[in-house]
């Protein structure tokens, strides 16, 4: 028996939830149970919003999945995804102090999803949504930000793009490249590389290749409507067909697609002073020694056993505990920038170089900076009278 | 301010997640969060059980209102029931060390609850439907009990149902009358009063007449199947009409229905050594004195300010913690008579007396002699080849 898996025997779940008020009297009962209760009853049934006072809702999130596409793990259902629910909540309750409820769904339906998640939102203050397959998450995603009063976040989408484009924007600093002028490569269009194309064209990147496992994206091979989204932010030059062809003189390389994919020649071939995020996990696109010997300037990827962890624990924490201080009712995508550059910014210059280009997941300035920037981001845009 | 409007505010919730392991270092974090939980993962894959030795299932339930009968207040909606949903949630780690997550739903749509409730289902060890308006709630727990694999209970029903049941047993051995040759009338037929009539019906009790706020239920004035199923167990004498009529000679009221309905005369016409249950919340049918004065031998109420409250918190906390120690798939009705004898059994002999029917809701024995009850009994059915 693994480490891990005897130590989830051992602790029969990862939560618990623990009472904040004692009961050892007939008065306590009648203070927090019938008949006391009915007054803050009376007061959110008069003003709906007052829910945020009296309950638990001010604290916290759902942490939402239907199993269909957990780690590396593929679609192993609901009970299975379980564990990684309650890992999630278990870091927002350690990093951010956040009340987080696993719940695993016993459907695949895109329908059927979103009914849910707007009949359960009432007792939350968000909802993130966590290894649903794509292109399925993004929808849901979209549409129940827009049918909510309350935000909603994909990790898996916006977490994995906001670290990454963090992760950039202090390697561009090494390298010293701007946005505007660098060619990246992106290889997966799943969640994640769907939504780090969108965060990056944000940020100024102009010039972006994206391959899903058919090759490259355009709009003359795009099929789905996904795909065609995909294609209408990248570069689709008829000459360029493959990675390999791709990556001559490219600036920056992400990986969210596969391990192994990327040889050391396919590096040697970039522009000097490149830049390679191998983020597939476990096994990177290709190896941090790898890609170091073949020449990149800075490397990272999602493992913690090399430097340069690109890991979205550095962003949902922080970017809940925002949301919830400002009672959000969404997450507008001038928020993930903002999140990007704090995360980038708790490197002080001093310490910035190529085995250091974000912070550790322990840091305890993260949390703070991230959440900053979710309010002062949200504050900013209500008053220019945005609904947030 | 009231105190428990005031007690609400500062605690902004009652419940609070936290964590069973420390995040310490990143081998922490690899063992309980990526990649060390896939562990977990793949054992639950393969075996969809195993959820209850990994995760949190094994010991939490999902306490799920749609607001539409809270309490004494009626349809106030989801958000102005969490605070009650919160209570229950930490009745139930007060009295039974559960996990309890409070969830209300943005529905009042009977297919939609039912639904919700099959999707989020594979998180929890058993649901406890709460404050949800009948005749729906019925339908809800029926097909829910049948279409999940993990134990449905309607508290407001058969809770009710069943501390009744117990403190009439207790009742009855003060009056020295016995279940076959008593007449009982029962004041409303919503959840709780169709739940108690069903389980005097399954005790031995033979003669029942039931009311709704149209008078006397019958086959002839039956109209909906709620009504139609209350009637084919209750007594259809053609020349009884009224509560008033019905009251003279019988020997147990039963009021589950509204307050003030009930005078002294009416309890003067019952049988000698009548017993009185006046559970309307918070004003009873008839107060506790009221019901002395005009002569009942054994009088209860749902309150706590006077002798016999009649409180479902004896019931529901032992019962899910009987339901998760056996892993329960259902709870069969024959669990609910033997809680009820459990209950009752925790009132020693030489202790019994009018105005001691049924124990104290802190008294430790309660929870543990109620789960006893409830893993025995499932025991028993499943060795004669049940499948709960």
């Amino acid at each position: 028996m693994s480490r891990a898996l005897n130590l989830h025997a051992k602790l029969q779940g990862k939560l618990t939830i623990e009472a904040k008020y004692d009961i050892d009297t007939a008065d306590d009962l009648a203070l927090v149970y019938s008949p006391g209760v009915a007054d803050p009853c009376l007061e959110i049934k008069a003003d709906v919003t007052q829910a945020y006072t009296y309950t638990w809702k001010q604290n916290t999130v759902a942490v939402i999945s239907d199993g269909s596409a957990v780690l590396g793990l593929g679609n192993i259902g609901p009970e299975a995804a379980l564990p990684v629910m309650e890992g999630k909540a278990i870091l927002l309750k350690r990093f951010a102090n956040i009340n987080a409820v696993p719940i695993v769904l016993d459907t695949q339906d895109t329908e059927t999803i979103i009914e849910v998640c707007k009949a359960i939102a009432p007792g939350f203050g968000g909802i993130n949504l966590e290894d649903i397959a794509a292109p399925r998450c993004i929808e849901i995603e979209q549409r129940l930000e827009k049918e909510l009063a309350i935000p909603v976040f994909h990790d898996d989408q916006h977490g994995t793009a906001i670290v990454t484009l963090a992760a950039l924007m202090n390697a561009l600093k090494i390298v010293n490249k701007s946005a505007d002028t660098i060619k990246v490569v992106v290889s997966g269009t799943g969640a994640a590389g769907s939504a780090i194309i969108r965060l990056l064209k944000d940020f100024g990147i102009k010039t972006i290749y994206a391959f899903d496992v058919h090759g490259i994206v355009t709009l003359k091979t795009a099929i789905t409507e996904h795909q065609k989204m995909i294609a209408t932010l990248t570069e689709n030059l008829d000459n360029v067909l493959t990675v390999d062809e791709a990556l001559v003189n490219a600036d920056v390389f992400i990986g969210v697609s596969a391990g192994n994919i990327i040889k050391s020649s396919m590096i040697k071939r970039m522009a000097r002073r490149a830049i390679v995020f191998a983020m597939a996990n476990p096994i990177p696109e290709i190896s941090y020694e790898d890609a170091l010997a073949a020449g990149a300037a800075v490397v990272g990827t999602g493992r913690s056993d090399f430097p340069n962890q690109i890991n979205n624990v550095l962003v949902f924490p922080g970017l809940f505990k925002g949301l919830l201080e400002v009672k959000a009712a969404s997450v507008p995508q001038s928020i993930h920038l903002a999140v990007a550059k704090a995360i980038a910014e708790c490197i002080d210059e001093t310490d910035l170089n190529a085995t250091n280009i974000v912070p550790s997941v322990f840091d305890p300035r993260v949390v703070d900076n991230v959440a900053y920037a979710v309010t002062t981001t949200v504050k900013t845009l209500r008053a220019k009278g945005a609904t947030i």
